[in-house]
């Protein structure tokens, strides 16, 4: 049994974790702990892997407690920079244990990740390439930073290929053909009802491609952030991994 | 059997019109004629419906003949103006036979007729509704003329209803949220591969409706001549009827 | 303000409708009841309309008790048959009342509604025709209801309209073209993430037109059961009036 | 100049070929043969590859007489065999020639052959599977070979994961589940208008992957057929080899 503890428990994420973990066969809760609780109370006889999921603002100095503690962390809070991630691969370096590790990934979506995977190996091999993402309204950044990611290793893939830009004849618009990042297209649809959601349409003459990723709830991010419990868990992966795909055999 | 002529018969529609008229088991082919052939062939004798199928510079004229020589007439040519119209309802008018008809359309694919049609009458039932359009990358124009209407359709119906704007929280936008048509945002692909293709959304809390009508090739638009050629013989629609949702028991 | 009391409020529609009916802006919550609660409790001075979603066994009984409480009602519960709905009717046609109504609905999304509405409406245009429903893996009935009508009211008005049989030239299958339903192909998909879905697939040559349903939560049936509460209290629907097409505009 | 030959010319398929071939610019057409023309006017003087579109009842014999002739081959002719391809393979061995190949596919559509790949990499990480193949009514067999080769991939994938059966709690079922091909559901419509055409969905709790393959006509296998005229020319694949993914850097 992996036992696991939460940080940021009662969160809209973390409460999910915990009944996520209590579901889970492999592994037993351990602590669950929230803004103002001690960190320090979770040591490496109490737990096996942390998780961490807060906000911006406090996720650093919480992983570098938590490594000081000598567990394993799985963060989902985003906001990292690379001055950040530096600091938690020097803190790794510091500790005595080796396979000590910890794993931040920006989306545990596994859908997703496959998603932004398969259309980077795909890329090569159309003439054209578009993504469209869909949201709910109340979201405030157009498009997703997951839409941007895809297509920028869309734009990367062509450019190795040798492919030129894909083609458009349009000589008229009036706004209708999105924003262009590396080259591809992207548009964002938000309607009333969506959580999140991305298509990404590749054209050659005669045949189309498409990939979708739908997340419909919170839900969704479970049996990522139990994978990468999992995986931080085996010791396979010391030191700092920064996304779900290294976790997945692709 | 209904005697059809085809005017413009070796253009890319004409040509196409010529065999779907062949293989309809209700219609018998008459004359074909193109550019530099004699209108005046064509009388009440040899057909009864004629359907043209030129460029916006001479349909017009081509029409006022053949309403001349006492045949329905089928336009399939774009360009029409209200003034344009105004001098076919006046040569319609000043014919004798009051059953004679002249039907024109912008669009004959049944599916984005219905789907444009239905669009319509979801509208004041949803929250939200965009506009996706998809197709090849020669085409010049984005968003397409019936995207537009669609969303025009959509925006009219919401106001109709007394719904206000649609939600949506975008605060930064680098250009991905589309055209906005009447209030609709509308988004426009161009994919290799694709021919003329269009999505309609709506979200409410929890559900989405989803219409789509697709295109694959000029054959999708034979039904829809066939159906305004077994109409406008019917004597149900004497003048001048424009679209072909007039035509749809809807 | 409507006053709206509950029958079933802490069963799993019914406290989606409290906080839907609390959340409305033309509604004030009244009673809310469950198994074992006194239904006279509910009278025409503290209740305009009750909505009632509670277990097949019980239903008939509480409408008969509300009818002669003098309120309206929306009933959810499933179960209906000829037999049960006579009953409803001879009892509102005992009432003093002649405005009282009930109204009794399979399906409070709209969008499925809708769905099935338009599938219906398309039918005769089109050669092709099948349905592909899509739920959860927990459904212990293949194909859903909902497909099985919408397949209904397509076989209904392609004969209606004088079409023959589909196109199908399968000879060998080993049980992968799905159920027949008055003519019409029916798949049923189940995927663990899925709620309730369903696509109607129509075909002519060259041209498709799909129409998708998507119930995403029970929280997809609150506009439609709030629509279904104002249309009742109208007074425009005396009697007993089922399915929620009854209350859109088509 | 990649100089090539085509047997089976005037085909469905061999036609297509003949136009892609004279559009490539790093291609030059040499021969066109069909049934009855003598194969061994094919030599490696006028010839470097040759590409065999023809009928499952001599496409054996042609592919031994044109490795006879020292030419590379390309075969898109169906009905292949362990058999069959063991003869292939010694005539291959027993040439003097290291690097002559030839190359058989089952499928040249390089979105299907992407689908196909990514539905294998994508079945680990799924509870649920499905297929929906999608194709023209005059198609004799369901569910299309492409569909089951898939189905299977998916369920030697979810072997090997360790995974076992999907969920699936139907108790009633009038045929709709469709067939089960390796514990993986399949389903195949047949709808007018469409041509080949392939959806792979996966689930999990609260999300949800789909990869679709469509091939609008007869078009969307040249990209393919083209790029195995070149790497069966570049010399970097001798002997025989079977599929397209291997010319796929994936």
């Amino acid at each position: 049994m992996i036992k696991v503890s939460i940080v940021g428990a009662r969160g809209r994420m973390g409460s999910h974790v915990v009944e996520a973990v209590k579901a889970a066969e492999d592994m037993e809760l351990s602590l669950t702990l929230d803004a103002g609780d001690d960190l320090t109370q979770i040591t490496a006889e109490n737990t096996d892997v942390v998780v961490e999921f807060t906000v911006p603002s406090v996720t650093l100095d919480n992983v570098l407690t938590l490594v000081g503690q000598g567990v394993d962390v799985v963060v989902g809070t985003t906001g990292w920079t690379e001055g950040r991630l530096a600091q938690v691969r020097e803190a790794l370096e510091a500790t005595a244990n080796e396979l000590q590790s910890v794993f931040i990934a920006p989306n545990f979506a596994i859908s997703a990740v496959l998603a932004d995977h398969f259309a980077r190996l795909a890329a090569p091999y159309f003439e054209s390439a578009e993504v469209v993402e869909l949201h709910h309204p109340d979201k405030v950044d157009a498009p997703s930073g997951t839409a941007i990611h895809t297509a920028q290793g869309i734009g990367e893939a062509r450019a190795k290929a040798g492919l030129g830009p894909v083609p458009d004849n349009t000589q008229t618009d009036g706004g209708s053909r999105g924003q262009v990042v590396d080259g591809v297209h992207v548009h964002a649809v938000r309607l009333r009802g969506l959580n999140a959601h991305e298509e990404v349409l590749f054209g050659n003459a005669g045949e189309q491609l498409t990939i979708r990723a739908d997340s419909f709830d919170r839900g969704s991010f479970m049996p990522g952030v139990l994978l990468a419990v999992r995986k931080v868990n085996s010791g396979d992966f010391p030191g700092l991994t920064v996304g779900l795909d290294h976790f997945l055999d692709l």
